[in-house]
């Protein structure tokens, strides 16, 4: 059925204006003033903003880490996400040394399908770059529409990959039109220090933050970026936290080198002191990289504004306080890694950075939706409010004002790490290709009818050689 | 009447998307698919892109220099400009120590009025921070809506402003709501070095190049850029040239500094050999800064791909070969500087920007409009195409192939910057507030039918505190 | 009569061994173990160090400013530098606009004569780059053995001299063999600060460092640094204070520069807090550029550990707190710039450098004595431990404990600004020229016995084409 | 027997002086002005400098590589160092994993016992940061002397560590006062482009520096750094070649890390083209990292003359062109890294460095000898002229013209690096602890004059606590 949205005022990576927009068949048709509202459903959305929906470009959902699993599934996770005014993720698809590449995504899809309430795709881990691996490369972008890969440069004898196998990821991702991502830290430093620190019988939390220095990070951000220069490749380091990694980044661009970097609503408005909360609470917040000093808060935003980083991810990984953070109550590095972040990730920006006057309101859109959109192969079907594009709108309220809890939140677990925290502007309601996922504040979506997508390949959209390529 | 643009592509800063466009009453007021033509004037764009009407931010026209005056005044710049797609300029106006800013002002309207054939709008330069300038500048910026000042660190004894100007100069900007424009070269220095030069007897154009270091450019950016930060102001960098330049406003960005760097064209396709051209030829090139080595032009593109530098000025200022150049025959110091670029700015960058796929489309429509219109007070009735803005539209065609010549221009001066320089791509019809200035590429316009621009303020469109003043 | 003095460890910039010294007029003539003390005064420095005598390239003595003159004169100066260890100042011989540069000579060598205990010489201030000025310079060199000239760029309508006189300068120290020295800092900057902070009612002290950012000094030394570059010549610039003006020396030296920065003994110790001190005592800390944020001292050790400064100045211009900086009382701008520091300046260096393990016993030679002997043609008359030079030497005892007081000090006004603060190391006797100024912590000088310095010209000592030349 | 040396011009780090110099028993004595001659040998230096012995910090004699074994072994090696100037060597120590680091030293013992003419130290290379490895240390520092570890980033599959080796590395050498050297290049990203290029038929000699690009060492040196701030200890970065690296060493210094650098004379006379050089003649110039593109040399000098490199050494590494380097006739990856350079490093920095006046004459000694006598606890012993110090002394005639040649050369190989550069400047005499070595450019010395060196801890001279310490 169709469906006119009235009142609203449109804002787009770069246009913010008052119209009406039609909704047909899931897809956007018109946006006008006056539009015909014959034979539609009518929403008013005076006062509100239209946002594209957000895509969040890094979860971990239902993800096994140290022994436990997340809290959050496909089901909770995505049900949380569009509570926030996320209409789209993208999971990472974790592989293991020795098994084909195609099981690990068929996993994947088993953990997604009938399950998640708005769309989503995958990224795909890097373990190793065998000859086994590459090889089955061609067959995952062009089957799956997998067009990111993950390396980590830290997780010392888990995830962690080595240089070789990170430059043979970049020069299979510039071949295959795929975006390489990174975890960038120095793995090698960091195992040593934990093991010391450990040794020294320094076993709280903020020993997690200690053993991972700033400039571990931006060591291996440069590092990262020089492969990538060499490779002639591209590069997106997610999760940036600290000055060190950003000002590598700052440099690469300079350079021309083609390098984009995420941070997280977590490093911008929470700092290492957090993981000092006594009575093992610091255990809340131990991700990696880890919570930075505060002057790094600056640095970041500075770093949205200015351009160097250019995406918003959540990094959600969720465990809950008791059962899973206390499995670290005697070994800060048997603390599950990650935090619940994918609700509050649209409201964190909204609220600290536009209302705030640190970014624009377009810059926003572009931070939150847009350009994880272009990147990820997901655009024009997802990432704007333009003709032709998914009906995935958020609906939001610039104005209330709430504080966030995990009294209130819908994520499975028992604490948010924003507990407290108030926030201005809030979701109201949510369309995943043209139908309500939340509406008037309320989940009406269902399980499994988010969609997978498959992508298209990096920097096809970047130069459109004939104008009947663009849209078709 | 109404209008209805079918089949073309929409490109605006963000977005690309095939849909059809329709006018009323100048504005825009629907974009969708199969929009109703019923009673209205079609216009078929197909294989066409629609762009914003491109935005010259740096542009001087009938413009007294060196004894004599630019070639090209309010009519023949403008329609020159039309036929290369721009719909609006902000055109210079001079001002002189000791003389009522509103008396320059008034000159710069008697120049202007029904002469251009599209909209402009004036910067005011500041010469000295003399109390009765300052004292004048709430008038200008509330009467004239004139929102952009421009001081010059060069032109030693003529425009040449002291940095005590130019930080009271920010210090009014940061309270008025205006940005201030530098032309950041070391005045001091190339007076010296065009002094000692000539007393050589190195009369020939390249020593235009030769005195005018990329060092002294740099360096005053960096100066320009310190000023700023220490008035908490903002700043826009005209014409910038250079390696040197571009990094410090690179710098100054990381650090938070609220700094916006414009290059032109001729600095991204020309280079300082052409002023070694033989028979005088190289004073054709000769403007201020001056073209720079060859290696320049990838940090400039760099520097644009990267959001280091954000517009593309022509810096148009005309004077024939014959005549006016050859008025420095015998001494470079004395050949008028400038040249018309204001015609082949749009083309120029999306045959070497989008074509050679150093910038995607979006880059383009945002370095050639939308970015302009929003620093100067344009935005959104300028600088893109949205619901509710002034239809100034381009329709262009993205695959014709022309070459660059004076045969064919449209400036009023004897040479072409860009002779015999092959371009791919070029504006078919352009449309000012509806209206066809440029229909099948004759032009189709009148004199006077532009309107003076009064605009708003610096900053405002930054952060919309309340949904109801979006757009009214 | 020949002295000799046996059991001392000499140390030279280079080098640190055990010999003794034979002395014969004046001049070093054996460096051995078991020296012949045949007919020779026997000095015995068991335990203590040989330095050769500090030299001190930043002084002001008998200098006027605001009204009022500098407590110490030639005679008191001095004297408090030899106790302290300083064989040789260069003190600035202050110039005005319109008069003759030898008159402002003859003056400095009218203060001087008859009253210094030990030898000195003069950098001369240019004020304008005019026509008689330059011309004056070659006879000044010639002459008066000025080899280095001195810019401000601030204290505007004072001493700030344009970029065009700096660069002029800069162009004859090239031609003539001299070493341009500047005070950089933006001086209009800190002008328009410095009203608009009295003008809102902030007197004290404190304002002096807020109206004075680091910015200021950042931005004037990279400004210098370019002009220097593009002049090819060379820059000493004088009391670099902070981060930002380290940074930009490391830059250009990097870049192949020939620029060289001096600090004080002031910004490695105190901070901006001094100036915050209750009852008006903040203006005894009161000099520019000003004290800064701690983290800086950190930057300061690290430039001259790693060579980025190469010198450490006094910057002496004392005056007394009752009657002189009271002056300021009501209007910090108003508070004679400047303070006591002749007397401490090696003690606070090898006792906070040496003892702290922050610079080598090698690097404390060259930073208080032979790094200046060069850089102002004095060597190797001056700056070392070494047949055939002067016999200028410290033997210091390196392991006493004093604490710093105006109460034990000879410098002639009423405060220490390093009151209070405990040293490690003393100079027990001073020997200039083979005679003991200083013996046995007693002075033991007399006045008008130091001698006035022709120095030779900059980077003479640097290349020897002909071994013949090198100590003739 | 007593020796006097008169007429010379004595040149240490510092100082340039005209003086004689007395030695005996292998040290020296006195340095003065008309010293005793009596029962003296005396030798007239007239005309020519008196430098302290030369010390090369970076040998590799009599070393297997890739199936081979370098043409110098103890005896012609330091034969050829002599003649060249150089006294001391220290030569790396090669060890294998598995194998006792005592085994490998007492191997290195039986190279050069009986053999070597001059006397001479080991450096200990370190592969793998196991527990067996890290616990022999503390013996080797105590009984062999050697203080200091070498670890390389490259070469993959044969000496590379990885990242947590250098780091233990460091721990270790700032645990027991050893100083950590690196060869900086990144083995992983060089081993992937070889294959790739030989793969693709890319056999030339200029694949070789193809495949190992300047970003790879500097990311190494960066890395390296990175590691070395954290583990607060100390750093030598080997044979820097390029901007890149240099770049990253001034950063690190800036930041107060405690971090050095060497460069060879290869870069800084010789480029990338000599790789390109028909007939297989470009073999003669492979070795890693590889000669770079020639604006790198403009850098390296001014990184030596601004102190951000610190040393040259000569990475001697000596195979003969037939029937070695020729082992790579199809596979540039076959031919055996390195080239003869121990002969000439001296006269080369010399002539292009002194002479040319890019550094001063202190500097060279200072390059060449004493500060990497200081940095591997050499010093006072050796590495300077002065009293109580060994008697290494080059009695250097500045003047001599001499094209350099394999045809005259001492070196056992059967081409000279440097054939047909002609320098200015040559040893006359050389002596070793006070006995002739080189006599008027004759050898007279003999194999096993030489002695092996115990080296002291890194530090030890930076911070003397007490006076009595220092020389005994």
């Amino acid at each position: 059925m169709k469906k006119v949205i009235i009142n609203g005022t449109i804002v787009t990576a770069s246009d913010t204006y008052k119209a009406d927009v039609c909704i047909e068949n899931g897809v956007i048709t018109q946006i006008g003033t006056s539009l015909s509202t014959e034979g539609a459903e009518v929403i008013d959305a005076k006062g509100n903003y239209l946002f594209p929906g957000a895509i969040d470009p890094h979860t971990h959902l239902d993800m096994p880490f140290g022994g436990t699993v997340t809290k959050d599934d496909y089901e909770t996770g995505t049900i949380a996400a569009a509570f926030g005014g996320t209409t789209t993720i993208i999971d990472f698809c974790l592989t293991s040394k020795g098994k084909p590449l195609q099981s690990s995504i068929d996993t994947w899809h088993a953990k997604s399908k009938d399950k998640a309430v708005i769309d989503y795709g995958f990224h795909l881990q890097i373990v190793e770059g065998s000859d086994e691996v590459l090889s089955e490369l061609p067959k995952v972008v062009e089957n799956e529409g997998i067009t990111s890969f993950k390396v980590f440069m830290a997780y010392k004898n888990v995830f962690q990959a080595d240089d070789e196998t990170l430059f043979k990821t970049l020069l299979a991702g510039k071949e295959l039109g795929a975006l390489v991502m990174v975890h960038a830290e120095n793995g090698d430093v960091i195992d040593y220090l934990v093991k010391k620190a450990l040794a020294e019988g320094n076993t709280e939390p903020i020993y997690h933050a200690l053993t991972r220095p700033p400039e571990a990070e931006g060591e291996a951000t440069g590092r990262a970026a020089t492969l990538t220069a060499l490779a002639e490749s591209q590069l997106y380091v997610v999760h940036v936290s600290c000055a060190e990694a950003a000002r590598k980044i700052a440099e690469a661009r300079s350079n021309g080198v083609d390098i984009w970097g995420e941070t997280c609503p977590q490093y911008l408005v929470l700092d290492q002191t957090y993981l000092e909360k006594p009575d093992f609470e610091g255990a809340k917040y131990v991700w990696s990289p880890p919570l930075r000093e505060k002057w790094n808060q600056e640095v970041l935003w500075n770093a949205l504004k200015s351009g160097t980083l250019q995406t918003i991810g959540s990094d959600q990984c969720s465990f809950d306080f008791d059962g899973q953070k206390t499995l670290g109550k005697d070994d800060f590095s048997a603390i599950p890694n990650g935090g619940p972040i994918i609700e509050d990730r649209v409201s964190i920006l909204f609220s600290e950075g536009v209302k705030k006057g640190r970014i624009s309101l377009n810059q926003f859109v572009d931070l939150t939706s847009t350009r994880a959109a272009k990147l990820f192969g997901l655009y024009p079907k997802k990432g704007t409010i333009a003709v032709g594009a998914d009906a995935d709108i958020v609906i939001f309220d610039p104005n209330v004002e709430r504080v966030i809890s995990a009294e209130t939140h819908h994520m499975a677990v028992d604490y948010n790490a924003f507990e407290g925290i108030q926030v201005i502007g809030e979701p109201v309601s949510v369309l995943s290709r043209g139908e309500f996922v939340i509406l008037d504040k309320q989940f009406v979506g269902k399980a499994g009818a988010g969609q997978y997508l498959k992508r298209g390949k990096y920097g096809e959209e970047i130069v459109l050689e004939e104008v009947s390529s663009v849209v078709s």
